[in-house]
């Protein structure tokens, strides 16, 4: 893509009610723009990310057996009714009345109408088990919507609901989900790490939060250094196999939240074992039995012929607000870093001297052969727009092209994240941002 | 995807609320699940289905020059105030109040919110032309909503905004999205003919409707047969270049709809060159000029410094429209026939004796080796169940693994847009399968 041409606007103030790095960071490097308060418009940098952010959570959901729907954001009130959340669901469910003055709601999470669907097509214990997810986008009316697409208001979530036959099986599906979220954000190259949480509205007495590490997150943590450690995508895993042993290494090291944080069983840890950091919850899973089947009448005849109340769980990753957290994890003073596995495009090839025949030869084979994962810089700018712009809209590589190493058939590359540079052929340019597999 | 595991629900009954044949087959082949009046749920038959139409169309903006962003659903009414639309659109809009008591809107159409954008970047009339369109779940609320997903409240849809500097190049751009359109849709199999339209409440004097042709379609047209016979995806289209000669052709030759229908033109049409049959609108494209930019002070520095509105123009796909107008297109009594392009699984695999174990061995040589695009029904059901609900759901091939023919290594391979069937190798079978580029 030639950024002559392109939608990516990029600011030079910083924002002023921007708190955070990531929201300064979205909105300086032209990714949303906010068109209500908490409410954002994608624009194509930050489309392409949220995109790719996406496809991994979709990937990791399919390869643990859970099965892709779409549910509509617009639901009735009817539905809330029957699991008694209707009432007692506060300001933060955006209600509405459409022109036959039915009661309506922008649905915050589909428990219930994931309940009402099964339940329209389960017949017997053979329909058992079931994972059914979607990615969608969400409403919660905030008070004070802010921090950008890390709180905001449209949100867009994957979550996923599972359907058990009895408890048994409710944990194997616990675990499955599990132990794709732990391959989903380690994909991202984050490191998340799993802590024992409190179940809150949703209900039940099982429940994990998924934290990312990064310096700027917005709560304290507490873990044993052994999950750091943890190399996550050594083994693909087993998903019809039996995940109790991975499932147990993560649960048997302290883990915890600055609200679940026992100072006693942290003080047991060997000092050097012990890491305090910052983090940002981006996933939470939940086990809650029959909570809702009982509440809405699911039911389907076990294989005695007994009606059976299936054992449900959800699993919900907030895939917008995991774009901030990416940024949060990786970024400095000149913009983010994308890594690899994320990045709206690999690379950026910067023309130093755009018009110089040499420059704009170059540089066009270098765009032509990473198509169409490269922005080609063609602007007619100076050279430090372009590699401000670079850095701030953060592609992992950066082909240099000025016009003393174009005569010479050199490209110079930089690799955003450590800020190393080399001089290389064309060739080599291209073979070195091909094998990171970014873009 | 193995039947016995999937949330695949096919219905014995025709629903008796379903008036046209898209809507029963959908519902009968468990592709959407209605969840409110006018608001469906898509199961993963239909979410294949629907994911597949949205990549073709996103595929053939990108190939245009469009670049895609996505906006948010909820808006503010003061965006609608803006362009005077706020008080002039009917009771179709949902209108809804937010905790904070501001008046919002879920978005029927985004003309205003995209006009902000790009009022909040645009700098020069170097930052012309752009094409911005996303792909978006709309909501408009119809008084009757009826027919399914054609005519649905919830429904997703492809728009796409142009802005140039003057009337040669809005003129230039909604060419562009005059030939992608036609190659959007033959790519999936249909026939669409552009037809020229009333621009209604976008504004703006020039429009055309895209018709799909399907015997059971909504409505009565009129064209010229010239129209039917070209082929359009003969040729790549020069997006750079000038589109007028194939825009020419196609408006120089008769196309209306029942409403704008004129019997004198017709009449000089030859006789045999005569076509008169039913369609399904499917897209809409406008030129409005600058009727918003106008109207919310939309304004760039020209070449000589002098202040310009950009021209607009809109183009919007229903999406979810086109599922439903691709199975009006395609089916018959048993079911729908997928064409190959937006078909959820090439292949279904019918083990016609599971539990014999050269049809088990067989069945699952040829799941791996059509996998991921291929269903394999490894239920405990009869035969006649099997060949029904494959019919129904409309795979374009059907391989048949009975125990003679297991035990000759032999399949029998049906396609379902013809009937035609044949004894083949299961080298055959997966060659010819994976030939048509299905699923």
């Amino acid at each position: 893509m030639r950024l002559s041409k392109a939608f990516l606007p990029t600011l030079k103030e910083t924002p002023a009610d921007a708190q955070i790095a990531s929201h300064r960071l979205m909105l300086r490097a032209g990714m949303v723009r906010q068109t209500s308060a908490g409410i954002y418009a994608w624009l194509p940098l930050g489309w392409r990310v949220l995109q790719r952010v996406e496809q991994i959570v979709r990937e990791e959901q399919d390869a643990a057996g859970a099965q892709e729907i779409l549910m509509p954001t617009i639901q009735t009130a009817d539905l809330w009714r029957q699991s008694g959340r209707y009432d007692a669901y506060g300001p933060e469910m955006l209600r509405l009345r459409d022109r036959h003055d039915r009661e309506m709601l922008y649905g915050p999470t589909n428990e219930e109408m994931v309940t009402e669907i099964f339940r329209g097509y389960a017949r017997s214990y053979r329909d058992l088990p079931r994972n059914l997810y979607h990615i969608q986008w969400k409403f919660r009316d905030e008070v004070r919507p802010r921090f950008g697409v890390m709180r905001g208001r449209e949100f867009l979530m994957k979550d996923a609901y599972s359907f058990d036959l009895d408890y048994a099986g409710a944990q194997a599906s616990y675990r499955r989900m599990f132990v794709a979220y732990l391959r989903t954000f380690a994909r991202m190259g984050l490191k998340a790490i799993p802590m024992r949480a409190a179940t809150g509205p949703i209900g039940g007495n099982l429940s994990h939060e998924f934290v990312v590490l990064a310096e700027t997150g917005e709560s304290q943590v507490f873990l044993h250094r052994d999950l750091l450690d943890f190399d996550v995508l050594r083994a693909a895993p087993d998903y019809e196999g039996d995940l109790s042993s991975v499932v147990d290494f993560w649960t048997g090291r302290y883990a915890a939240t600055d609200e679940e944080h026992d100072e006693a069983a942290w003080g047991a840890i060997p000092e050097g074992r012990r890491v305090s950091a910052r983090g940002i919850e981006v996933g939470h899973i939940f086990y809650f039995g029959t909570k809702y089947s009982a509440a809405m009448d699911l039911k389907v005849p076990g294989p005695d012929g007994a009606l059976v109340e299936p054992e449900m769980g959800s699993y919900g990753i907030g895939v917008s607000r995991l774009v901030g957290a990416l940024i949060e994890a990786n970024h400095d003073e000149a913009g983010i870093k994308w890594p690899d596995a994320v990045a709206p495009f690999a690379a950026a090839v910067l023309n130093l001297k755009q018009g110089d025949a040499a420059c704009d030869a170059l540089c066009e084979r270098l765009h032509a052969a990473l198509a169409p994962a490269c922005l080609y810089d063609d602007r007619a700018e100076r050279a430090g727009v372009k590699f401000a712009d670079a850095d701030l809209m953060g592609h992992p590589w950066q082909a240099i092209v000025g016009p003393r190493g174009a005569a010479a058939g050199k490209v110079e590359l930089k690799r955003r994240a450590t800020g190393e540079r080399q001089e290389v052929s064309f060739e080599d340019a291209v073979a070195r941002v091909r094998e990171t597999g970014a873009g």
